[in-house]
């Protein structure tokens, strides 16, 4: 296959779908949602190949887990596109509609970005989710899924890609790419696709960052923190600290790093400590902390992503330093203080540069889901464009629309009219 | 100067910036005002040894004008200044408030971008403005310009760094960087600089874009178009068309190319190149053109963007022609369509991809001061962020709040809690 010759067809259609009514849209989710119900029994046959071959190959039984498309998650599926058909169309919104002078009208209007690359992991239910929203906001979609499940997803693309003909949508708005080394192909369509979605290690994240000269929407890294206060409830403190870094540690919105305010750090660090070990946490600690419960000392720069029970714990001398440390070593994605003191918590929250800034809860709470947004595309640690969970708000832009009578600007540069800005 | 160390000064001060009351940051607007008023004298010395630099290099006189900082121009930037006083706060707005449960409730607030690279042509007056612009939207700027305005560069920022500290905002929050080697250790910075923001020839815009890790917003061409439906008013095409080519040939929104329906091509374009031979415009036109009003043939293909009293010509047979042609080899800047047929303009705004889609009126009204932004810092071409004329609003990003009372995710997880999504 010719990645850039196919995704230059969906260049070329995507002006079609970006203008389809949202009732041709929904059509289509609907119409995808039925073809993968009709037609669970071959899904489940195709997935069973992918297991099989996984099996082979030796896969450790948390990826096996990922893998698997049951009907659980075929239902999940379903219900996950059924949600996002109710949700709002997030096209064609006028953000702005000015009366720029008499019949000359400016609206500012949302539309979707164009062509939008996804590559993502080895999740059957991920292709779904993520078409799903690509059609719902008039993107087209490159989806790149990961090897392990090519059996799967390339019998679940044949339905999405029958539900978007079906409804009456440009067939070349979705595009299946399947071999790896197509993902380079697809990093040098930057004059055809507009954006680059990578979901996976933030290695890989990197790795595409680094290698392309599309804008990539993703996160490089989850270094999220926690900051115990001096004014925290160390009960409260302990619980969310567990939460964080327990739940799912393979997560990127899970903890990595506690910061412990200084005046406070006798009494609850071995506290923090018993409960952790008692949750199968180790504790990798400055000098500060390993002083206070003992074990072998790590540097402040040794911090990093673990995605395992592992934590790193520092003492700070006040809420400043906490937030130069956050500021300095964390990577902008959600960070937390644990603090009674309202103030403290509002201070925290406006000076640390994160996308997300938590007072008194988990920062396993990041995720498009919980944050109600039907479904998420990925989470960005970026700042232009899209930050944090990313949802249909993130896939849509906008376009000027100038409505004219004539009008030229000589006639305003030589003062012969003048503007009169009238918002509507 | 290592420029980097500096660099990462104003990253560390960012945070304190960002979280300033609009009150300091307007104040900090009204001391620079202030002191550029009274310093003047002093300016327009410095501008004069720019400008006899400029003159022993023999540089042009339409540069020339652009290095003058007169009487006329200071008063400009001031008011300038003043309007962007009297608009809202970009900054502390609350976009989404949504109570996700009980005790549980998450704000979208926008907040800035942090640290913004703007280099920008040898105009005085720009310096102030985008400097200005940065300020009000709690940005820290790191300020590079055009070399030919050293001189009067210098003083001013000495004044913009002088209101700052003197309204209370962090002094490192503005950086004026000299030298040219100085951009490639600045486009190095991708770890400290959140935006790129280049202004000038696209070859330059393009240079950047392509040795930087950074995102960049900028336009990287301006290839207008203008297509005249078969139902347009002929009069009124022509005047648009003149507008767009000679208003001021050297923008990037004025028209390069115009695309005429073959319906009414045998009676249009004699009388367009009449009126285009009278303003001194020279016509590249395809064979279908030439065939019609003679003269040598030009290839689609080599259409481009002329930046001069020069303009391509093509005849296309119908409006989806036209679209593709827009699409293809358009630069997704600005493009009008003239025509009666209010459906056929619909058609034309919704199918064409740009960040200007203009229905009877010059391509040229493409600008933030047309548009009522009161400023602008560029025009961007790309679709992630913002798009066509940047104002203070394409300056912000958000961050999620998360204001909690000790939740944890396993809670919801595990069944015990449910979200219960409500906007505020």
């Amino acid at each position: 296959m010719n990645v850039k010759q196919e995704v230059y067809r969906l260049k070329e259609d995507s002006p079609i779908l970006a203008s389809s009514g949202i009732e041709k849209r929904n059509q289509a989710l609907r119409f995808i949602a039925e073809l993968i119900r009709e037609h669970s029994g071959e899904i489940f046959a195709e997935n069973e190949k992918d297991l099989k071959a996984a099996k082979e190959n030796h896969i450790s039984s948390a990826v096996m887990k990922r893998l698997k498309f049951d009907e659980g998650k075929l239902e999940a599926s379903i219900k996950g596109i059924e949600q996002l058909i109710l949700l709002l169309d997030p096209l064609n919104r006028t953000k702005l509609n000015r009366q720029l002078d008499e019949g000359l009208v400016l609206k500012q209007v949302t539309c979707p970005i164009g062509v939008i690359g996804v590559i993502f992991e080895a999740r059957p239910d991920a292709l779904i989710q993520i078409s799903s929203l690509c059609l719902k906001s008039g993107n087209c979609a490159v989806l790149k899924g990961g090897k392990e499940t090519v059996h799967t997803n390339r019998i679940l693309f044949q339905f999405i890609r029958e539900g978007v003909i079906k409804a009456g949508l440009p067939q070349n708005c979705v595009l299946q790419v399947e071999q790896h080394n197509e993902i380079d192909e697809l990093l040098e369509c930057d004059d055809c696709v507009d954006l680059l979605i990578p979901r996976g290690s933030n290695a890989f994240v990197q790795y595409i960052m680094n290698h392309t000269r599309i804008p990539v929407m993703g996160h490089a890294d989850g270094i999220c923190h926690i900051y115990v206060d001096k004014e925290a409830d160390f009960d409260e403190a302990i619980r969310i600290i567990v939460d964080a870094k327990t739940q799912y540690t393979a997560a990127c919105n899970a903890v990595e790093t506690i910061l412990v305010h200084e005046d406070i750090a006798d009494e609850f660090l071995p506290k923090l400590s018993e409960e952790l070990k008692k949750n199968h946490v180790e504790i990798k600690g400055t000098r500060a902390v390993t002083g206070r419960i003992g074990g072998e000392p790590v540097e402040r720069e040794d911090f990093k992503e673990y995605l395992e029970l592992i934590v790193s714990v520092d003492v700070v001398d006040s809420i400043d330093a906490a937030i130069r440390h956050i500021n300095t070593y964390g990577s902008h994605h959600t960070d937390a203080i644990v603090s009674k003191d309202l103030g403290a918590a509002e201070y925290f929250m406006n000076l640390v540069d994160s996308a997300g800034v938590y007072h008194n809860c988990s920062t396993r709470f990041a995720d498009g889901f919980r944050y109600g947004f039907g479904a998420e595309v990925g989470i960005s640690t970026g700042k232009i464009h899209a930050r944090g969970p990313v949802g249909l708000d993130g896939l849509v832009t906008y376009k000027y629309k100038l409505f004219g009578s004539g009008q030229t600007v000589d006639e305003y540069a030589s003062g012969q009219k003048q503007f009169h800005f009238m918002d509507q």
